[in-house]
């Protein structure tokens, strides 16, 4: 429920950057921690992934006042190998201890040319694409993963035991825009699904599967049942592959060991993530990185568009192009997020 | 075309790894260079993947002897950061040179906990998964790819401008069987249209667009279009990934400047390939990880069939069951390439 009329929604990236941290204080956490969570949050919104910003602010937040999420964590970093970071993340807000993995692992990659982060200990640490941006910007590559609650059905199965687990990648473009891509491993959300429904329309059978893992083109039966990795078998093999590097090779809870923070708001869900860094300054100078990235975007836009008016485009180049307009026009905030943020704002000591 | 009443068409992995050591020397290959190939192309047949197999003696040799692919080629690696390799294949045969970039890469791996070797100048490196199980049986969790000539549309464009990238992923489990995922970005495989068209029935709309772009059920305009990516713009995603990793960052070609075997077989192709490789014996002890790999596989497995009698699987569990069986009854090997496989080590100097 938007409720424009009272309050203002559109925003500059510094004022929202301002209140969003004053929020996350009144809910408990220290100004630089507030800070690390609200740069991943704003950065999505920017991004105009508003569902991954911070509109998180509401479960976020509803963790914290029950102690399901620490306010303020003891976040821990070990080294088992020169270029490996080990992240005891201490049950802290998911992107506070997203950004303490990542600048280890970019620590790690200054020094070897490739880092990685393993983190334990976390929770939902947002939308992936804002560290691969940050990442980026100071030249490093990257491969980001992290677990989730089990929401979908192993290939060929029946019931929910893995997680629609995000995998991002990032590229730099010294003289241009970044390479992202930032996918979870379904088909398509359920939303989509629950719009199908409210059409009274049938859904393609690759979408979900219905409560006994069968296929289904309805989409009443697919709310019920699962929904369904991209290329079937493939994408299943990605949703593991995800959850192995962050969750079980991390030391975190994985598969069905991961608990469901609706189902447990007041409990850790110990979530995993991963973060592998590459240094590309050493491969080759910014302009050779440049041309080449210049080239390779320019080869796949001269593709003649399958439909008239709708050009070829690369990965991340909706979210950039959102972010560049929203950096002069303002961002646009829902109405009952801002007047969370206000109410956690008010609430700082 | 087989002809197994003349041929004798099963061996054992010693007699085959033998006797096509001495078919890639007919082809002029040293004998230490030859058996680098042979052991990825015999782990391929051992895993039933006959298309990516020994069969591919025949591509590859017709490539040496026009000198497409360079037989003896000096193959050099640098490292421009500690735990960063840069290889140059020097148009090799792509198995050599992507077997030289999985040790550099598991040697830095050794040393700082993760590496990445980044190959240019490669050729078609047969499947991913044999690397993995390398990978995995000395104790390292790795992320492998290669781009691959051009055969694919960019998602919503109407020409061939990437390839079918393969990437892959392994993960030891030191008491069981590792995880080993080896993919294409495609829904389908070129085969199962041509197959539809055989029957005469109709295809799916996500498998394939027509030479327009369009998406089709037409299997003959299928075949006369491109393949579509796993999950429309995500495998579109993903398969420029691994072509900015392998080919772009490489230093190799990319996109449509990979050029075709099929077209130029005389030419250097330019393939890249990149190995990342994490040493996951600093992250736990053996019984650790085998304890939560099985749990993994189990959780997996304890999930009731969709359909009576097809239980959930783990990606590589049907590679592996089929290597653990033909290592004992012998390997099935087409009589033609056999066939061609004694021909070439007959001309053996």
């Amino acid at each position: 429920m938007s409720e424009s009329g009272q309050v203002r929604t559109v925003w500059t990236e510094s004022e929202l950057t301002a209140i969003a941290i004053r929020a996350f204080q009144g809910l408990g956490l220290t100004q630089t921690d507030a800070a690390d969570v609200v740069r991943v949050l704003v950065l999505a919104d920017l991004f105009g992934l508003s569902t991954h910003g911070l509109s998180r602010v509401e479960s976020y937040g509803e963790r914290l006042m029950v102690e399901g999420i620490r306010a303020q964590p003891n976040i821990k970093v070990e080294s088992p190998a020169p270029a490996l970071r080990l992240v005891d993340g201490d049950n802290g807000v998911g992107p506070l201890v997203g950004m303490h993995a990542l600048r280890a692992a970019m620590d790690a990659a200054s020094q070897f040319g490739i880092g990685m982060a393993f983190a334990r200990g976390s929770n939902h640490f947002g939308p992936i694409s804002p560290y691969s941006l940050i990442a980026a910007q100071e030249g490093f590559a990257s491969i980001i993963g992290s677990n989730a609650t089990t929401t979908i059905a192993p290939w060929g199965g029946s019931d929910a035991r893995l997680g629609n687990s995000p995998l991002g990648f990032g590229v730099p473009n010294p003289g241009g825009q970044p390479f992202l891509l930032d996918m979870a491993m379904s088909v398509v959300a359920r939303a989509k699904i629950r719009n199908a429904l409210k059409r009274g329309e049938t859904i393609p059978d690759t979408w979900a599967t219905d409560d006994k893992g069968r296929a289904t083109t309805d989409p009443k039966a697919a709310l019920d049942g699962f929904l369904q990795p991209i290329g079937g078998h493939k994408g299943y093999g990605l949703a593991l592959m995800v959850d192995i590097f962050a969750g079980l090779l991390s030391n975190a809870a994985y598969l069905t060991h991961v608990k469901s923070w609706v189902d447990a708001p007041d409990e850790p869900q110990n979530l995993g993530h991963f973060f592998i860094l590459i240094n590309t300054k050493v491969l080759g100078s910014p302009k050779w990185l440049t041309e080449r990235m210049m080239d390779f975007a320019s080869i796949l836009h001269d593709s003649p568009p399958a439909e008239q008016g709708r050009p070829v485009i690369m990965p991340g180049e909706i979210e950039l192009n959102k972010m560049a307009q929203q950096q002069v026009t303002g961002i646009t905030l829902d109405a009952a997020v801002v007047k969370l943020l206000q109410e956690h704002a008010a609430k700082r000591a």
